[in-house]
């Protein structure tokens, strides 16, 4: 696995990862798969990522949400597995767009984060099954949260 | 298993199954699970079903649209898998339905995708368990998006 | 494990445990993992919580219902497994809110599950993963829908 190498190659800025809040964690393993809790989208300093989608942000904006929390998922498995050579792949993405209800572009918002991770993982292991829905709102008012699952190497 | 034998002689019309779209794939085999991205409603000619439920289509509309999703999973289960026989079981369905915010009937929506998969793989292994939500708005205004989870045979 | 032991002392008055409605099941367990269906706010009489939260009831009201809604998941887990001692632990918690578009306390509303959860499970075992998201509109307008996956112990 080279996710690590690559990972690093690409230089990338993340965020703090996001600590566990009272009643949830945000990472648990179940065998050989790494459940992540719904993601916001973190900025460096702390702040997040705020607004809805066609009403106080824009497509592009929302876009860069979406790799905001590919960042802060990076951050949280960086932070609890120490090397991203300890993920083997991407299992499942689901990406959650807080958008006005006439919003019809929610895949390519979520391309923020898919297109993020396709950059750690590589195409083999970066792609996985993903779904993108329009909600009606999300906490602290952020325009995207995404969960997600990934599969452990063999040990 | 006689999924296969079951597809057969009700002589159902497919769609297209549906391309990987660059970041995401339909389907991704893990340990004997096989995951689905959410899957939209498409037509035999490769379009698809437009329109939010009590604005745009009426309740009827949106069951119907939420078989044809069931559709499109089996058309994307069988392009991967090659026979239905390859299936033991259906784990889960999560139904999201793209409605006005008044709307309660989800349940009845989602049952266009759920009683087709009973047909498909009968009683004993066509029910899993069910999320039926409704959502604020869906990838080009389809009225349902549906994601699964599959249990293969042991081979 | 003592979590049947917590959950006697705790005193709870359980809701009745929703029956299968045709087309799915309340629970399926596939190798060490129990799947739950997305679950209501059932009050003890069998009815149900019912409201969108910021239009027809308050804050404090949907937490409630969340809690109504793990008290209904207990009910389900106990019914069909006969013991909680059954369960390992809480592997992932996903909240729905119904609420209004400007709604931003998703993750409070969703600790009236969690906490109870945490109760029941204690803390190592009782928190998992969550998701929390506000959604567009619920079956019967019940302002919380909650679905989950826990682990059972070996055997």
């Amino acid at each position: 696995m080279e996710h690590e190498t690559r990972f690093l190659a690409l230089n990338l800025e993340l965020p703090p990862a996001p600590e566990p809040k009272g009643v949830y964690t945000p990472l648990l393993q179940v065998g050989n798969l790494i459940y992540l809790s719904g993601h916001l989208p973190v900025n460096s300093d702390g702040s997040l990522h705020r607004g809805k989608i066609g009403k106080d942000i824009d497509l592009e904006a929302g876009k860069l949400a979406a790799r905001q929390v590919g960042l802060t998922i990076l951050a949280t498995l960086i932070s609890n597995l120490g090397s991203l050579n300890k993920i083997k792949r991407v299992v499942k993405v689901f990406g959650m767009v807080n958008a006005t209800t006439d919003f019809e572009k929610q895949p390519y918002v979520i391309n923020g984060c898919s297109e993020l991770l396709v950059e750690v993982f590589g195409r083999e292991n970066g792609i996985g099954v993903r779904s993108a829905l329009g909600v009606g709102s999300l906490p602290e008012n952020v325009p995207v949260e995404i969960e997600a699952i990934f599969e452990l190497t063999e040990e």
